[in-house]
């Protein structure tokens, strides 16, 4: 599958790491393509993987991963052209500059925003509820960790779920897109444990079904 | 430990039963004393277990545990008589009458308003998070469900950590109490799950440490 992601940061280049492992071609969309960071992780990931304008990246792919800061969001999406029929992966998070809590949104999440924004597009919530440490590698993790994915469609939330499974995770329909208000939610339990609780990044959280 | 339970529906009857098993003495507070289910209860539990008043229970005990439905918590504080210098574990979820979300407080936690209801107390937020059945037992689960407590003092706090991991849970300190804003939203997406995604109620989360 051709998937763009929008952003080389630590969450677009995990998950491109990733995918590139599963026979995935990657396109990543951004600002600075002569970035020596950037340069590092095509050579590291090798022919499956190639960087460009986000218009380009969005017009070569029907998955279009939206991994960039909350507030380059808007900006990044308005620079792709048009979205309508592509499936949108939204890793985003609302943060405050200070990552002490969600931006308030009117009650809102930032899927739905992102939804209202890109008319015609499939967007989905996902990759938002672990850090970036955990989407590079499950390794040393006793189960998959879980991976909740929000989204209206069916069909583009079926790819999203296969997507989940690719990067290693255990894969779980949470319902539709405005569920994305709790998984937003979720993200910032994350990442004040991780944070302000001292727990640093190595810890994830799964999703565990009894056996009677 | 003495520990007064308000309420003994299906989440103060497992916490009751479980700690019960652990030598600890509960005292449940009831205001149907002579209900056939609540003398089942008390003759299950045995010796250890005593139903009263909700005021005679709060005065039997340091720890009070919350577990009324939220729109009769009011209420039964009220009828406790005197709370300051005592434990108070908040288990409630604000939920709305047909579950289907969490009531508006103005963005406060239902474990903060209680707090404000009961200066001098010292109020945690715990045994929210998942259901009933998980709190009754874990078997069957590979690894120990996760129990996440809140609470601005540090001293009460370990003591409701320690109750959790006496009743079976990986107890995580997820700090301040106004933390239970993101613990109350970790709960609409268990119940959201459950019922409206049909997972029933026989999952639970783990918080797993990488083993690197």
């Amino acid at each position: 599958m051709d998937i763009a992601i929008l952003g080389a940061g630590s969450v677009g280049a995990a998950l491109g790491r990733r995918w590139a492992r599963t026979n995935h071609r990657i396109h990543f969309g951004v600002r600075d393509i002569e970035s020596p960071r950037l340069r590092a992780l095509l050579d590291e990931i090798g022919p499956a993987a190639s960087a460009m304008t986000n218009a380009r990246a969005a017009a070569s792919a029907q998955v279009v991963v939206i991994a960039t800061p909350w507030r380059a969001t808007r900006e990044a999406l308005d620079s792709c052209g048009p979205l309508a029929g592509k499936t949108l992966i939204d890793c985003t998070n609302p943060l405050k500059a200070d990552l002490s809590g969600l931006e308030d949104l009117g009650g809102e999440s930032a899927a739905e925003r992102i939804a209202r924004w890109t008319p015609g597009a499939f967007v989905c919530k996902a990759f938002n509820t672990t850090g970036a440490a955990n989407m590079a590698s499950q390794e040393g993790y006793p189960l998959a960790p879980v991976m909740l994915v929000a989204g209206d469609d069916p069909a583009p939330k079926a790819t999203v779920l296969r997507l989940a499974a690719d990067a290693g995770f255990d894969p779980i329909d949470a319902g539709p897109l405005v569920v994305s208000r709790l998984l937003e939610a979720s993200a910032m339990l994350w990442i004040h444990l991780a944070l302000r609780q001292g727990m640093g990044s190595d810890f994830a959280l799964a999703l565990m079904r009894r056996n009677k």
